[in-house]
């Protein structure tokens, strides 16, 4: 095993309340404890094709723990095994610029890269691991926490905060108004967001992809709670719910323009909602409020654990592997094992039955339970 | 003048934090300086028709004060002189019932109504002073902070502090990803929002109804940014925001199902910014958590005071009148005065010029001098 | 096992946010899926040897899960095998009143009683069913998340949150002005608080009861910071520490009245550092607003779990349990196993060694080693 | 009149929320509307003295609006006209300084300086250019909200915000545990952070050092709100408050190490209090997490306005003024007019009256109507 002088760490994937908080701590542990040389790469993998660096210097993560976003910058894009290349006429062409890649981490005099960032930054970091013998070492990323083999991802924290934070105002306004708020949150794949955000500001439904939902149950909680004397609810919808029924689509793709977009599918529901109750529908949608601003204490921490823990990877040579959290551990785990997996809620699951046994509705019900339940 | 020994208190309209505020402080002082009893009355003026109201005790006053909504609860519908009576046969039909809340207002023996509410709210007021001689004095409410003839109505610091938030949190993950943000918030008529929370905020760009606008010099400013090397922008848009160009109507109302609705314009604007400066758009819509939740200080503040001195109004007769904030002052305002009356940004103030002085573009600019100017 | 139709539930010791949360869920759980009535009693053991009782339904525990404190009422007091009772003429004296609560245990017609409290309260829980066969079920607190046998006790995370707010506070006007800046939290026993806020703000010195400090690597870090050019020293003292020097005793007993208080060691160190470092110290003491208001998002959630798991041991019939977080899920643990034992922070642990990684100095280090180490 | 083309500005005195707002405000529209270079001078008035000193540029300035202290540094030293020297042999002596200042100023080829701080920092201001002829411009700067001819300073909606914040917190834990919560806020001659605190915080008693202080009404507030059913009381005190009674002295000066401090007072009234009411005492000194941290929104907008029109008065030649708020304008003031003269409480005033017709206590009642008035 060759000595490790200086390492490269970069941040790829949509950004994610910590980020600052692993880089910093990855800098820091690598300069006062190893006297390592750290090289910032800037923008994702691109800022290594395009050769986009600046070493990171103490001074350059002071007070960068207490930040959202990353200093490194973030792309989606810049895969270099399908790399966008723009030719002077303007057009673009998809090549493979991984050999760019690994002639650059060379030329940088890079003995190690420590690739921060979801399921498809991980991936690609393994890739240039078993392509071109890159020693890399993962650190998971996904607001989502829906990344297999790691309980927790940072970013999660803030992002439940956030959501929770707007339910608890929505809360107080709904109920003066007798309304029913509709709050979107993220989620395409994993309601994690939704659920525990949901269950912490006192939600009556919460619709999340692991669960498809019919309006029936729905429209019968929200006429028991009145029935009840409540005159308002609460409605929690992750962004990548959808409909069980047919007829009827929910969805997240506006009909008309075709554009993709956060709050579509509260929009579609609102009305339908409002239809059928006689309630107001008010819409309230979060969308990158979510993942910005200063993390949560419990993403600074995680994120400055694994900033930590990457470097103890790093020096002891273990490269193939991400750091995650095993219960108050941080261990490591084969990339080749976190990737490709999403880790989804288990509508079976305690968590789940916990929010069933306090009255909320998925939207999976028979209705006339519903009614009866309260 | 007769002695005061029970006075009725209501609230109209849209909530806005602070409403508890007065509501307690109306009653505290009420019932231990002055031995008054409070008789709170259910869902504003409806509930002067129908007859629902409670005693308000020192009890039901406590603990209130950080909530946000309003105790009483609150009906944007319900004026006594257009009132929707329900027929037993499912029909709908108005009447005048102001002769009703005349009756109600003898059977309960009040001896003064204290109306907090916006506009609307204190022109009902007005109205039934002067059509049926109720003593009335008034507390101004509005969210917008759009009412003539005070300073501040409270309800205005938390909205500006919910949207600044927010635009902290937009900050950094613009910042990391090289976006532009777009983020709606409350204001039909008047742009004060958008205004304090946009200056507070660091936004680029502020596009509010007073100031018509057009997409060129908002294009200009964004690209006169990448162009200095800040590769996203921070657009606030208050949701009564509209293009002063015939040729592409951006408005609040979805042109598809009809159904006007919050984030209209922004889903509107988002895709054109796209396509228009290459950059990725994301929209967030803050809908109701801007007017629910704990009340900031000031609006706790502001709406103490109010409720302390429309009590001071009540006590010394001066009927027909609503509490304002002067400077540090509560006075007295005639109801006729203040009502149907709105107090817009100005476009050639000081408070617009000082935005303007670092570089916020308002949509009424030259396109030339905003990309020169950086 | 017989039927379970009514149950009592208490809170005892200090409150922490998150208590609410376990009574809405036991209570909402209890009523909406078990049809069973719930007997709240009030102060804690207290109202069970005098009869202080109030039926809690749906209506009261709706709203209280974003609100600290508990609506039962709490006390440190009120051990009924060892109840201070107080006499007609004024004296106090101490009897054994676990009879009376056993007597009113079967007066109020109750089948479980769950116990919410810490070691002290959750061991008299526990004498109480071995000595009179009261069925109890156990739900841990401690805001010092020094419980053993559970991962985490709610509190914990609004504390910490709490505290993490004040250091980002405590930084801006530390830097601005060349300080040291010293913050007491708490942690009578363990240093869990100090050490995750210390993490999470990015704290230079963090001093926990379990590792005693000397003053000279705490002197020596401010030093080498200044060297560094970073004229000013974040330091975090949980209100346990203490040093080990037999020479210079730093405790949280005020010299002078004896009062054992907050704030007692810090007003120690204080003049000590300034007088050694030549740099301005300021003190604040956070006191009891680490556990008070608003639950963070994970407070409110894992006490939601344990209340609906508190009562499904009650309904399974395994009484002499506590519920405790295990990985992700809430498991069932013998209150026998639970109660004194406390979690302390292992200096030796990956927690502390990724703190030491980053260069916070907890007191034991070599005064030489800190300085070479910036 | 010369044409500007350079300005120095420079912060003094303690820091506050808003100080880098309004760096920013001035130096981007001094570069973008007036291309003027803008120095910024560093650590108050010794780095003029020094030399210490940095150009600000437009990314100097960048994402510092969010950000609590000032990126100038200050000190509480550094007058010139009674400069600290130090001399090599490690002496210190006092010589006046202003004629280097005065060099300085034209070696750095200035046209103008911009002075940001309190009362002391703008005398000194105002001294300069008298004795020296340099064109000074003022932007006042009290977090304690008491300086005379402005209706607001920057940082105070700040302060009261952290305050009002901790009051919410101490509610809750109060209530559950019948304790008595003393909060000790900033302010040493003017009591406006616990007055408005006290008011948006709903606190029983407040304690100013404008209305000098006896025991009695105090404890017969207590005992009043204990009769009434509410065994618990929130107490905040300015650290200037003392008591008018020469019986027994209550100052903010430790009597055993005779160090001035934060606390001070809250210490010595905690144990009295218990002895007297026999409740439970705890207080929270919230130091200088008041004046920390990011600003509120006012305070940014105040700042940024501020900052803009500092810069106007340079451009306008109309040296020798102060910035100041007058309703809804920045306005003009002369230096001469705004120092040396403190803007206090009014006991008499309107805002005092409010909080007494809510009940709350200042200390100067008598202690039979306190009891009564419940």
């Amino acid at each position: 095993m060759s000595e490790i002088r200086q390492i490269g760490v970069l941040t790829g994937g949509g950004d994610a309340p910590g980020l600052n908080a692993v880089i910093r701590a990855l800098t820091k542990s690598a300069i006062l404890r190893h006297r390592l040389r750290v090289i910032g790469i800037m923008d994702g993998f691109s800022g290594l094709v395009d050769l986009k660096t600046e070493e990171l210097e103490l001074r350059d993560v002071r007070g960068i723990l207490p930040k959202g976003g990353t200093i490194l910058g973030t792309t989606n894009r810049g895969n270099p095994f399908k790399y966008v290349e723009r030719l002077s006429d303007g057009t673009e062409r998809i090549i493979d610029a991984s050999g760019i890649v690994k002639e650059n981490f060379t030329r940088l005099g890079l003995d190690a890269l420590v690739v921060i960032g979801g399921d498809g930054t991980l991936a690609i970091g393994r890739e240039l691991m078993e392509q071109h013998g890159i020693p890399v070492v993962g650190v998971p990323k996904t607001i989502d926490n829906d990344l297999a083999r790691t309980d927790r991802t940072f970013g999660f924290a803030t992002a439940v905060g956030v959501a929770t934070e707007a339910l608890d105002r929505l809360h107080t306004t709904a109920e003066s108004h007798h309304r029913i708020m509709l709050l979107e949150v993220m989620g395409r794949e994993a309601g994690w967001i939704a659920l525990h955000s949901g269950i912490a500001g006192g939600a009556d439904v919460i619709l999340i992809p692991e669960i498809p939902f019919s309006l029936e149950p729905v429209i019968a909680k929200i006429w028991a709670r009145q029935n009840r004397g409540s005159a308002f609810s609460i409605v929690v919808v992750a962004e990548g719910a959808h409909s069980k029924d047919g007829d009827q689509v929910f969805q997240s793709v506006d009909p008309v323009t075709g554009w993709k977009r956060l709050g579509g599918l509260s929009y579609q529901l609102a009305p339908v909602l409002q239809d059928k109750t006689g309630h107001e529908v008010r819409v309230t949608v979060l969308g990158h409020i979510q993942r910005g601003g200063t993390p949560a204490p419990l993403d600074r921490i995680l994120g400055t654990r694994f900033g930590c823990e990457a470097l103890n990877l790093v020096m002891r040579g273990e490269f193939g592997n991400m750091v995650a959290l095993n219960g108050e551990d941080i261990v490591a785990v084969p990339l080749a094992e976190a990737t490709n997996r999403l880790k989804l809620v288990d509508p079976q699951g305690q968590l789940v039955a916990n929010a069933r046994a306090l009255g909320v509705v998925f939207g999976d019900e028979d209705p006339d339970d519903v009614l009866d339940s309260e």
